[in-house]
């Protein structure tokens, strides 16, 4: 399937309009190129308003993520059950999308485009990724058996490799070489910034380690490319509705890994036992990053998600300087110095005629 | 002065060819280039082989260069006079020119591209860089009274920036987006694959190694650009009349510095004191870069010398790992790696039609 032959709707008409924009080499700036299409001016510039603020609001979530989840820890490990907090994020993205949906509906009455009500073709694929990013978020919580939170922070950055090829084999869309260049020197750079004196450790990771991180960063690429090509197979719909028949699984499929994992825990202890004031910010902050993760989905794309995800990273460790006291090296200026040149690069990468 | 529009000759026209052809955005490769241009299609094919042996003889030549002059040392400190070793590299090019010369005579005969008597009007000029060379060279003994190897090592990089800039203003050429991109992930990279767990200490260098660092990487970049400005002027003289009067005045300047800093040294303890068989290898491993950075110079140009000069340094790193069990660490692969995408970048970068 090649997604981006569907051209029948207006914002994703514009999306493939730069595609072929860029294929045919001209030299617009990309901030101008959306606005400067013939046909929808107007709608261009309002697409690449939403698309920045999607990205924007991704990155800030993001980069928040990682902290609270190094508060959301008591002495190196979680007392809260981890399927119950997976079970919440997913029911309050469901609740969430629901909301926005009612106020459609009040605003502009009820669509076909808009309507809850789906068909078996429709939402069949849906519980695909729901079931991937369930694996995933699993995994993310028992690596640590395995590897510190730094080597983690290293490997996790498999996920920008995985991504760009997955995203090329599947959704079919070709990168430029200077892109991919871009691509290879994003992965290098955040794995530098990340860089203290122990990182040498990584590679003596254990195998198990390795196979994990390898196996998070597949199932991250593919949910997150899978996701993009759901989403934007049917353009014209409404986003909440896609982002519900999404999150519904993810509820369901939580609440069979609750049964299964943590039944004793939860009758015995209650539902939210171990749950504080941080896990629940915690709980919010995922909700509202995996939205966002949605959006630029729909509006960008996933190589604009590892973009975004990599500058959150950088804005994690300057925050950190005033939170947690840490300290800044000479390697992460390093890094800082090549994820903005490995942007420079793509955003410029797009003006080459494509092979 | 804009050397590059003196054209009159065969190697440089070739030369410039590959300037207009890059010009007109051409999506030749760089190694067929010179080999395609209709016009000396032969010449161009050895100009471009003469520009290989050229590069690579540099950076052989330089990636020994480290590993002798710490050998050199003994006890931290030097045994014998830095002058008189410096002096003996430049007489040693000077020979070396000469014993070129006199092979070039015997087989073609004397010619006014290659005789060795010249006007004020041709080497008038060529006293600059030897000055600045010298002056160099001296300060690239004592700024280790400021900084450690490894510190000055990553100091050393900011060469690879004004290197850029001074090649920029001086010779008028212009690089393209792409390959100031490169140049600056040059310098990022070169310095990444140095980091080791005391590298943050570089950034407590004392504001006297700053400056002489800063001096010196001024110098070494305008040394490098007028000479290329110097040797480009005349492209039909033969580089090793050239090369003589360069070297010559590197003579004359450091019979000075001898006279003026070690005469007494000198006059109690012999020219050649403290000279060890390594000193000798030292002096013979800097005359042959000498010569190599001139061939570069009139062949290729000053980007190729930082590019060669860089790619010297990983090779230096791995060879170490064998002399000195050197340990390559997860800092010098990933720098390794933004290293070689600079590479790749520098060489997709002329393809661009340039702005």
């Amino acid at each position: 399937m090649e997604y981006r032959r569907v051209k029948d709707q207006e914002i994703y008409d514009d999306l493939s309009q730069k595609d072929v924009e860029s294929l045919s080499g001209r030299t617009l700036s990309s901030a101008n190129t959306s606005g400067l299409s013939s046909a929808g001016g107007a709608k261009g510039k309002s697409s690449w308003k939403l698309k920045s603020v999607v990205t924007l609001a991704l990155t800030l979530l993001t980069s928040s993520q990682a902290i609270l989840i190094v508060w959301s820890k008591r002495a190196g490990k979680y007392e809260y059950s981890v399927t119950t907090a997976n079970f919440s994020v997913e029911a309050l993205k469901c609740l969430l999308s629901l909301a926005a949906l009612f106020r459609t509906w009040n605003r502009h009455g009820v669509t076909d485009d808009n309507r809850l009500t789906t068909s078996f073709d429709e939402v069949g694929v849906y519980p695909i990724p729901a079931v991937l990013y369930m694996v995933k978020n699993l995994l993310q919580y028992y690596i640590f058996a395995y590897v510190d939170a730094p080597a983690y922070q290293i490997l996790k950055n498999l996920n920008i490799i995985s991504t760009g090829v997955l995203y090329r084999i599947i959704l079919k869309k070709k990168l430029s070489e200077i892109q991919w260049a871009a691509f290879v020197l994003l992965c290098a750079g955040c794995t530098t910034a990340q860089l203290n004196p122990s990182s040498d450790h990584v590679l003596q990771t254990p195998i198990q380690g390795w196979m994990m991180a390898i196996v998070m960063a597949l199932l991250s690429g593919f949910a997150g490319v899978y996701t993009e090509a759901i989403i934007k197979k049917r353009p014209s719909r409404n986003i909440n509705v896609q982002n519900f028949w999404l999150y519904i699984f993810g509820v369901i499929f939580n609440l069979v890994a609750i049964c299964v994992q943590d039944y004793d825990a939860v009758m015995n202890k209650g539902f939210f036992h171990g749950y504080s004031f941080i896990t629940v910010l915690m709980i919010l902050n995922h909700a509202l990053s995996g939205i966002a993760v949605s959006m630029v989905m729909k509006y960008a794309d996933n190589i604009v998600k590892v973009y975004s995800t990599s500058v959150a990273m950088l804005l994690t460790a300057v925050v950190s300087v005033f939170l947690f006291s840490f300290h800044l090296s000479l390697a992460f200026f390093l890094g800082s110095t090549v994820v903005s040149v490995s942007v420079y690069l793509h955003s410029v990468g797009k003006l080459q005629p494509q092979k």
